[in-house]
């Protein structure tokens, strides 16, 4: 018999709440019969919003009351000092308490960030959680961390960051050694700061399959599986990913409609251009693990629809079936004793 | 009568040296009547390629001799020191004599960046070059800065290269007031570091039409004309973006060739697609300019074609015509002047 996972959803978080967290609960628990899902949030409107989803009498859908919720734009430390009974809170705490082995909000991150950090406590050895995800590349994904949640990050952090990564990775793809690349940039004059140095020094001698330097293209290209980096460069990455994937969708949609023929165009191609979105569809990619905490919590993005926030609960019940936080826990406990053996 | 501009080309430069540099001098001078250029290189191989070209009499190609050049990966401190007759080395001399007013090469971002800062000093008020580029958004173009020549970059940096950028978008677009954004992540908890935060107060008191904090997205969204940031994270945004914009075309290749049907769907969109790869081709983008340095210093893509560093001979053409270097000192030498009376 499969051991049961129980996730609880921050079903106020995000720009659309529980509009599409409670139809993402439905569609994954039809594709999942090993989960069963806490609906924290407003109980009479999630009650009403059940009732509308034909879902009333979903035994795997039990509802947890919260009388308060993290707006997106509040400061994290005025969440965590004055939001005591949020939505975002509570799932968290019933994760601390046993009550589910992990949750996930699309509310905002700094108060995600600091309210799991508050209240689960980081794993030992951990200085510091960090935000990752994975991106696809030509073969597959790839791994990367940190991307927003620390920034000044030294090289003990990155080495952290290394395992976490590594250990992610390990558990989602079972990949017993997957490579790991420190991001740097490539010039011949620099060749990257002290803190990326001394890193690499650290990836050296640890047991991880490190295999150097990376550039920022190197995400994509699948020459490693984990590439490793400070907060404040691969949140700046991430967007400009974001960013410019956004501007090739816009010019490829406006030379589709720019007149009769090009519309015409578009149709015929329609099904290879769908194949090709889905490829890089954000959704597939949709929720980021807060790794180094002793539970799991997973980030969906804010503006993601049904589908994105049902992958978000795909990626906690994976960390949580593979058990991601001991893990990462055993690999590094096990890295700190080497060192100091040797 | 239009003064002429005068500009040296390292011929041996990049991974096809002459192969593209020539072809793509006599494209740029069928173009423009204001300019002669000087091709810097081995002279032998040169009038032998140029005689293949049908070249031989072009009066506004001169050649200079150069009996060496430098490898794409040599370290810079050994073109510095072992390489004073490099076809690079040559060019940059002939822009501090006067005998050209500017400079391309498609050779080593490093040794270039070393070498022009050694021969051709950096701009008072200006501590270190940078370099930087235009990326496009949705209605024209973004200039980014600094994209690799700085790590550890202060805030007074920031300053500068946000002074450069300005003045940049001033000189080739005739935008007066540029707006400029700091490039930062947005996470409620942390909003950017100690040094982009002291550059925010500095920008903030300058004449320049600063905006504000900026994310990675808005480097393609058009929000602003110059977005600054250090060049550790802008040389990893700019590679991050290449290896995105690498994989979905490889993407989209795959899916329109995967069958027959969709391989006519191809033949169908053709026109369509070849009208947005336009929009985002790289060499339309080739040329970044070292900014900051007394004399006009562009940087052109190693691999890039014909197309590619015809462009950067027009990005190097259009600074010199438009006193790039002159513009930046005057704007730097007036912040400088009124930072101290007040």
């Amino acid at each position: 018999m499969t051991e049961r996972i129980t996730i609880a959803l921050d079903v106020m978080g995000g720009d659309h709440g529980m509009s599409v967290v409670l139809p993402a609960a439905v569609r994954v628990l039809s594709k999942r019969n090993d989960l069963d899902l806490l609906l924290v949030g407003d109980q009479e409107r999630i009650r009403q919003e059940l009732a509308g989803l034909g879902q009333t009498d979903n035994e795997r859908l039990s509802i947890q009351h919260a009388s308060q919720f993290v707006e997106m734009d509040e400061p994290a430390s005025h969440a965590l000092r004055h939001k005591k009974d949020s939505s975002m809170r509570v799932a968290i705490n019933l994760v601390k308490e046993g009550a589910a082995q992990g949750c996930v909000s699309a509310g905002n991150t700094g108060a995600l960030m600091s309210t799991a950090r508050f209240v689960l406590k980081t794993l030992p050895g951990i200085d510091r959680p960090a935000i990752c995800t994975a991106l696809p590349n030509r073969s597959s994904h790839t791994w990367v961390l940190d991307l927003g949640a620390n920034i000044d990050s030294s090289s003990e952090h990155l080495l952290q960051f290394a395992v976490m990564g590594s250990e992610l990775a390990t558990a989602v793809d079972g990949n017993n050694q997957p490579r790991v690349g420190l991001l740097n940039i490539g010039e011949e004059e620099i060749k990257g700061n002290e803190t990326v140095k001394q890193a690499a020094v650290l990836l050296g001698d640890s047991p991880l399959n490190y295999i150097g330097f990376v550039e920022g293209d190197d995400i994509f290209s699948g020459a490693v599986e984990v590439v490793v980096c400070d907060g404040f460069v691969g949140n700046i990455a991430l967007k400009s990913v974001e960013g410019v994937a956004g501007l090739i969708s816009h010019f490829i949609k406006r030379e589709f409609t720019r007149n009769l023929l090009t519309k015409m165009a578009a149709l015929v191609a329609l099904p290879v251009l769908k194949a090709f979105r889905k490829q890089i569809d954000p959704r597939r990619y949709n929720g980021a693990s807060l790794l180094g905490l002793r539970g799991t919590v997973v980030k969906s993005h804010g503006g993601t629809d049904e589908l994105g926030f049902a992958n978000a609960i795909e990626v906690a019940a994976q960390a949580v079936k593979q058990q991601v936080p001991e893990r990462i826990s055993s690999r590094l406990q096990g890295i700190l004793a080497e060192r100091q053996t040797s």
